[in-house]
């Protein structure tokens, strides 16, 4: 804890949380000058208290200065500010930044892990990178290629490397690790090479695995306690081989459910959440049953792994609706009682609500009204009510599912404003056609099983929309409509302004009372990256990574041309190539 | 001529020197709104009678909207500014860009031309690129595998295709066209692997090859008239194999003078200015003579090709001093008579006033301090007048040589300012030791036998300086020091502010009168491109293209670790690494 964060802990009377089971990052987050943890707190509601930047002033924006990332692909990630420094990782090959907020334009250091080069042909949708994390003078940086170093945040040198994967088998590290009390987490992705996947801890001491819980298989294997683990959708014991029993034969040794995305922490319960990916593969005829747990949101323990509890929001996924993104920790008023709730907004077009204690089901609202392969979730079974059109089936064309499977909403992080009570979600709003078809495991190839075309909802050219949405109500209390799929993740500030950016490279802040945008720059390319907010010597700065890539833009990345090229993301992006280009660069803005 | 030329014209009265020779182009750049010719004008002054942003408001600039390259490498260029239209090309692999200033964000078209792998890897100093072209609704665009490429403005469609080399013979491209009359005029590189430099003239509505002529080799392949053709150093025609009696054996097939650099144009002479590179090898013992035309300025005629004169800056040349710099048209006031001058700004360290009639020698100064491989340039005889310590020899490690061949001033055109009659120049302040040695050609392989390291000059940490100057006196009136050499054009203005980018990333205004610096902002990366500036809907922006590399960053663009890799570069420029980082990126300022 620096002396800044000191200052403030007294100033606004949380130190009783750090004694009440919080760690010191948790204290450290608090502080809005600095920018500690990779979604800004714990709870992941990516909200800031600074105000100088106001709905009156934030016309009056300026770019303050800018770097260069020194690559060309997708940049999903965000600095973090410790101090007066600023820390940064590019997409790959995972350049790490040390820069001091008081000598602009000085790289106090610059980490180039060296990599395996077979990484980047099995990252399924665009070499990107979501950010690294700090902790007690320590960066820990994933890379590609499944290494997680720990490095001296003063002079970059490595203090430990640890090998999470093995590119060799499709495995990739895209993720911003967490760190918990003395353990980094970090997850796995794969989920397209019959990965199966795994959150892993570390020892942020000497880098030792201290625990790795699968998402998939043997009751061990998960760090299940058959008796105690409970079943979010049913409030019981998930009970013994809960995941093994929902595969046939062997299905399961390939069985998805990655851990590419968020993880959250809630320092009172001491449960860690995250979700996992698709099955495998993505023909749904291959693998018969619930296909736990995939698509699944987990609650776990952070220093031994063993989880509370589980629930799947997909069972027998056939869309390809990962269940990574982030799960959003705040109170929720459900039936006139306030609940400790985790938020999630699916990528299957559902905003879930649980009761983050037990992983009960509470809500569960459609975010995008073009939402159609389900009518409902039942909030009784905790299961989807199906709409049997659109369920997906070998060497059938399925068309017209919505949401498309890039969902209707991917990593981007959402933001939660406590004044409001209103969650802003970057949102896509596209769907799509859907053909599975017969595939064979083979060790670091594709495993996908089915081919996709993406287009605009509606076949429009509406793809993207910020939304302020009530999750327990369910209503959008206004949009904002992009032609591009959002993938920026939001921020709010105390000042009422949010701010995000567009595929097309526009930064935007925008009223939150009114939706209305407030002011609009033309940054060098795409943002899928998340800006962030802090304060340096009095001004409160906004600084976000822009480069264009991810699923959102696969055919720009990589030059694609056919419409069920890369994972069917080209069809729905062929006139990106009309609006932006490759190439990364930190834009950091503030008032004069 | 569009509309707003013709009010231009009217306005400042120049319309009669269009009756008078001049071309189109020549009274559409005296337009200040646009910028149609790579250096602004046929005479390279890069000055501006635009002066909306002045020395009171400079502090006010901001960036108004950026665009990313696509690519990482070195950016040496600069936009054109066509009507409402902005074009620029991109560092290998050479795209080229159209963009609408009505329609900021939307790529109107892009060019991505389809080139030889291999010529990347016989890019003696980076894959740098120059710019493109501009007539008659043309756009035309070198690439760096030898193909020029005639362009539909409008929709950028292929009119045609002229291959003016070979990479497989080491040849590439990367300088800025110019059209004069019916003409594209463009060079070729390739210094560093035994080529034999010519200037090349196509066809601008064929593409057909209209003319081409040798720097070095018999009278018909350099289209000199051994009568007429003028040695500018003794005023009499060159003679009979003015060339290849300069020459032991057939060492001018592989004898350099490539032409690299920029072009400019005399409508009133109808005479083409440029200059060629150093004779192959840099090993001086392998070539006896003065290697004649290497390191010349020449005199041609557009139409025909054939040279009204030649003068030869370094004969026998023994440091690398490349003669491409610009040759900048103005009047200067020699002896009290006003004379229509040439200054070229060389890479030997000294500032050549010739008339621009004639090739006649009038003056010669140091423009950098630590010159001393020659004491001067006797007026008399046109030639060096050598500091024997300095002579570099095969197998001797000749120390401390100044300027460094890098130059005391590169490819990075300088300014003049008509109001305050000087030149403002970016300099570079290095020297080095050189260890030329034995070397054999093999076609497509280095040829460069000397081993260089590169240093500060004094052993400092000044590497670059901003320099006003007094083309005829020689006086020095400010200057301004930089960490790393000045390898961005400046640009200057009528209100009097001058804009320029350095190495480390800042973009920087300052005053033409004090030398103060008003304005400076941290731009993505490092930039070694030339500032413009054009009026939009009465709006003055100032663009510039950043993105660092070239041989002033080769160690930085290609990874190279050590001292004499990368032509010397490295030792040189060994801790830009903490300063930038490579990516490309248009930015455009304006004020409010």
């Amino acid at each position: 804890m620096n002396f800044r964060a000191q200052i403030c802990c007294v100033a606004i009377g949380i130190c009783g949380l750090a004694a009440n089971g919080a760690t010191s990052l948790d204290t450290e987050s608090q502080d809005p000058n600095q920018w500690v943890l990779p979604l800004g707190s714990y709870s992941a509601i990516r909200h800031s208290k600074l105000n100088q930047i106001t709905p009156g002033n934030v016309a009056g924006l300026k770019v303050a200065w800018m770097m260069s990332t020194g690559t060309l692909r997708g940049q999903e990630g965000q600095p973090l500010i410790i101090g007066d420094m600023m820390y940064f990782e590019s997409s790959y090959p995972n350049f790490v930044y040390a820069v001091n907020l008081d000598d602009i334009g000085r790289i106090v250091w610059k980490f180039a892990p060296e990599q395996d080069k077979f990484a980047p042909s099995v990252a399924c949708c665009d070499v990107v990178n979501r950010g690294v994390a700090y902790a007690d003078g320590k960066l820990f940086v994933a890379t590609l290629d499944t290494n997680l170093y720990a490095l001296d945040a003063k002079t970059g040198k490595t203090l430990w490397a640890a090998r999470n994967g093995d590119p060799q088998l499709g495995q990739t590290m895209t993720s911003a690790p967490l760190v918990v009390h003395d353990k980094v987490i970090v997850g796995i992705a794969g989920g397209e090479y019959g990965v199966r996947g795994y959150l892993s801890a570390y020892d942020t001491k000497t880098g030792k695995l201290a625990w790795r819980a699968h998402s998939v298989g043997s009751d061990q294997d998960m760090l299940f306690d058959a008796n105690k683990t409970i079943d979010g959708a049913t409030q019981s014991p998930v009970g013994k081989d809960s995941s093994l029993k929902t595969w046939q034969g062997d299905q399961w040794k390939l069985g998805g459910g990655t851990t590419w995305g968020w993880y959250t922490y809630d320092p009172q319960l001491n449960l860690v959440y995250y979700g996992s990916g698709n099955p495998g593969t993505w023909n749904p005829n291959e693998r018969p049953g619930d296909n736990k747990w995939s698509t699944t949101i987990f609650a776990r323990n952070p220093d031994t792994g063993v989880a509370a509890w589980a629930y799947q929001m997909t069972p027998h996924d056939a869309w390809d609706y990962d269940g990574i993104n982030e799960s959003v920790l705040t109170d929720s008023v459900v039936d006139g009682k306030t609940i400790p709730t985790l938020t999630h907004f699916d990528r299957n077009g559902f905003a879930y609500v649980l009761d983050r204690r037990n992983g009960k089901l509470l809500k569960a609202n459609k975010f995008d009204p073009s939402t159609n392969w389900a009518k409902e979730i039942d909030l009784k079974t905790g299961r989807p009510v199906l709409n049997p059109d659109k369920m997906t089936k070998e060497d059938v064309n399925v068309k017209d599912i919505c949401p498309a499977a890039q969902g209707a909403k991917n990593h981007q992080p959402a933001s939660y404003d406590p004044a409001t009570k209103l969650f802003y979600v970057a949102t896509n709003h596209i769907c799509m056609d859907y053909q599975a078809f017969s595939v064979k495991y083979k060790s670091g190839f594709p495993y996908v099983g089915a081919l996709l075309s993406m287009f605009p909802a509606d076949h429009g050219n509406v793809r993207g929309r910020l939304i302020a949405f009530d999750q327990v109500s369910g209503e959008t209390k206004w949009s904002i409509n992009d032609m591009f799929q959002d993938y920026s993740g939001p921020l709010t500030t105390d000042s009422g302004v949010l701010f995000y950016g567009t595929l097309g490279g526009w930064f935007k802040a925008v009223d939150e009372a009114s939706g209305k945008i407030l002011y609009q720059f033309h940054t060098p390319s795409g943002i899928i990256g998340n800006p962030i907010t802090y304060m340096h010597k009095g001004k409160q700065y906004v600084a976000v990574l822009t480069g264009v890539g991810g699923w959102a833009a696969i055919g720009l990345a990589e030059g694609l041309t056919k419409g069920t090229e890369g994972l069917g993301g080209v069809g729905l992006t062929a006139s990106l190539n009309d609006w932006t280009n490759l190439g990364g660069t930190l834009v950091v803005f503030s008032l004069n």
